[in-house]
């Protein structure tokens, strides 16, 4: 009935090792009959996976760390189980990877490997962050921290592509992330962008600013790499100053306690809406590949979230449409 | 014993109006016997303040109102509130000044009006933000949206001064905003602001990532002001969106409707902890005197907390300190 999609899983990478990827590749198995996984890691340490026809160990001898420079990564690595998993998208043995590893070091090897699309002069990093009515997808994360205003753009067409895709939003609505709605605010990048965006033919609603990421009236929010990382690691800053509030305020005192535990059902309803590992899986885009990258500290259930999106994205096709949105949209509107 | 402080409030231009700022002005100057406020505003709207001997009004034709042009609010509204409470501090009849009016206007009045302090070539916007230990001051929040590394460096002397003088923190802990801890991270702007920052004398801890804002190591965060202005924003917008998280969860069921009520002494306290009233009041930093920005749609509350800011600054001299500052740490540490 349906294909079955192969997702290469660098199983070395993350801070809780092979045994991390190894549980969620057996549980994301079971939940998706669809879904085959190339476990990528050290044949020594990876355990027996016989007993599981849709799970694979591919061995790779080398690990690239957190302390890594991207140099030392991209050319003395060449077996990192990183490099050894995008390897498998390159060579079509897999539609997808996912790796937990360093986000330098997975976007320069990737770009290295597989390649940027034609018409997009940098990849960028994605990811889908909680709002009032669901998520909103939010690019660039920090992978281009000196953006040009077609830098802008392109991602502006990449987002559109993924929310199209990922989220099921036929037209989605992009908006420029500015400090101020009207036409004159903004610094010169983004005035430039949105002047480029208006006379393009996506549903770009205009400039949105820092609150309104959250208001659910956009679905993909653009930034360079630079203000998206702010905008993002602030949101997680935010998100824990107040869950630490609500525990210093409930632990107050005898009563505060005896409240809190009241309303403990409540309280952890509350702290799963507001949990980054729900949202764990940024895609990197702009590749001739789909390259998922997952927190470094990400457990089995985020890991398992971070699969879904590679899953979805294979399943949907994601960078066949992409590239129909650059060849319809991008080019089309830059003539 | 101490001397009078005068606060020169202008009283027309927030949304709620003259009530919002007589009875702020009453209650105000009812807790600080050691200030006097003259209320800038139209003399035939304004109530009789002759029982109030620590009050008095001043008599403004105009306002500038949010859709004014900046041109407009400069060149043609001479005798706004806001002017002419801007005026009191020119003309040494008020120590300090508090408006509720546009922040764009503000600023190029006060700028007009006052000029900028020597060795300083732009003002910028700050305020303190709640984090784990308390708060944290953050700047610029919007006046400046493409910086030079100078003004960054600028930005953290005066950002320090401010921190010296209202948190009573002898060496503030100055940290820059940017997307990862490691030097070569971050965009050229930071970068180069951030090797003036290690060569001077403040008490530089480096850079810090938009998480960090929240989490008390950090006295002064310092960002140019698009940056700054989106993780404002970004905070208010998370802040929000978990409080109605809140609202949902807690009015999901009748079971979850008790577990509320049962909590609500508690979950008050979290609302009052991040309401963003409590610090409301934004220094204009820079200028030959002091200019407090309140929150337009600003309740009673909050705009005795911009008094209370004003007031301040006013009776520990800030203008002396980052004048101090200038000298002994900018030109130094340039030279």
């Amino acid at each position: 009935m349906s294909e079955t999609l192969t997702i290469a899983l660098a199983a070395m990478s993350g801070d809780l090792g092979a045994k991390t990827a190894v549980e969620a590749a057996v549980s994301f198995t079971k939940k998706y009959p669809d879904v085959r996984i190339i476990l990528v890691g050290d044949d020594s340490v990876m355990p027996e996976m016989s007993g599981h026809d849709r799970i694979v160990v591919q061995h790779a001898s080398e690990i690239v760390t957190m302390d890594d420079a991207l140099s030392q990564a991209l050319r003395n690595k060449k077996d990192s189980s990183m490099r050894v998993a995008i390897n498998q998208v390159h060579e079509g043995k897999a539609d997808a990877c996912v790796s937990c590893g360093n986000t330098g070091a997975l976007m320069a090897i990737a770009r290295f490997v597989l390649k940027t699309l034609p018409g997009i002069d940098r990849p960028a990093i994605i990811t889908a962050i909680p709002n009032i009515n669901g998520h909103v997808q939010m690019l660039d994360l920090g992978a281009n921290v000196d953006c040009s205003a077609d830098n802008l753009y392109q991602f502006a067409i990449m987002g559109a592509a993924l929310a199209a895709v990922v989220d099921n939003i036929d037209t989605p609505r992009v908006g420029l992330l500015n400090i101020g709605s009207e036409d004159i605010k903004g610094n010169e990048l983004v005035k430039e962008a949105g002047k480029l965006l208006e006379a393009s033919d996506l549903n770009y609603i205009g400039f949105v600013e820092g609150n309104e990421i959250y208001m659910g009236d956009v679905d993909v929010v653009v930034a360079d790499g630079f203000v998206g990382n702010v905008a993002l690691k602030t949101s997680e800053g935010v998100a824990k100053l107040i869950k630490s509030y609500l525990k210093q305020e409930f632990t107050r005192s005898p009563l505060s306690k005896v409240m809190g535990l009241v309303a403990s059902p409540v309280l952890k309803k509350l702290a799963t809406r507001i949990d980054p590992d729900r949202y764990n899986g940024a895609s990197l885009l702009g590749l001739k590949g789909i390259v998922i990258k997952s927190h470094g500290n990400a457990g089995v259930v985020a890991l398992e979230n971070a699969l879904a999106i590679a899953r979805l994205e294979a399943k949907e096709n994601l960078i066949s449409l992409i590239n129909t949105y650059i060849e319809t949209k991008l080019i089309q509107s830059s003539a």
